[in-house]
């Protein structure tokens, strides 16, 4: 009998933030479902993370993961954006610990070298592997493609 | 009848996040109780963010107040800190987000000059006022007396 992990990976943003599931049965991965949070860009930053915390959990009600994989982010300039992003990844990040999840951090580089094979791939030739990968993901690059390669990451990194 | 507004003020952080509760009773403020948050510093980062997380929330649960005010970070320097100070900031906001009170954020700079009259006060002059504004209280600089100002500008700011 084989084990099925169950995998979520996370793409962190308050403006678009993309998630990803994927099942792992012994070296296959299967695309399970994927989507893109868009907090309302209106209200108050408070009200747009709870909208964040409160969609990544009701994704992982919904799909049973248990384990998930985060985007790690290296910030070289920008601190307020930096400050921004590190709001978005906590609420994911908060989202999966408090489902009792494993959590993993993967640097973007290392994202891209797992599913392209270089650190310098584009968004374009990521999500060009994602549908390679997982045959029926039809995703494109603006959309959830980097949330599902973290989860492959994920899968082939931890455990 | 004089109604009483509580009040939770967080000054967040990964390392040491002091909170402390206010009462305010008309135009009187009370000092009830305060602390300081310590994440296990070698644990993972989502081990620290989940830590923060539930600590806020047992004050939250302990002392029961209805508003949360918490510090506004400007960055303007290093990028990294702004990442770590974002997550640590998530964390506090979700935990009071997630318990229904109200969320206030306040400029550092502003809750110097609630408390103290002047947005270039020191760490050491806003403790002093504290513990003059809030007889009791007995907070030093390096303790809770950042978030007992944060709680006493959400007082004169909100609602």
């Amino acid at each position: 009998m084989t084990t099925t992990r169950r995998i979520i990976g996370f793409d962190p943003s308050l403006v678009a933030c993309g998630w990803g599931v994927i099942d792992v049965v012994g070296n296959k991965t299967r695309h399970v479902a994927h989507g893109v949070i868009r907090p309302p860009r209106k209200e108050p930053l408070a009200s747009r993370l709870s909208f964040l915390f409160v969609a990544c959990q009701a994704a992982i009600d919904e799909f049973r993961p248990s384990e998930a994989g985060v985007e790690e982010a290296f910030m070289k300039d920008n601190a307020m954006s930096a400050l921004k992003l590190g709001q978005a990844r906590a609420a994911c990040i908060l989202a999966a610990t408090q489902s009792g999840l494993i959590v993993g951090e993967y640097a973007a580089r290392l994202v891209k070298k797992s599913v392209v094979g270089t650190g310098a791939a584009d968004k374009a030739q990521v999500a060009h592997m994602m549908n390679l990968l997982l045959p029926g993901a039809n995703v494109s690059a603006g959309d959830a493609a980097d949330a599902l390669a973290i989860a492959i990451t994920h899968a082939n990194h931890a455990g």
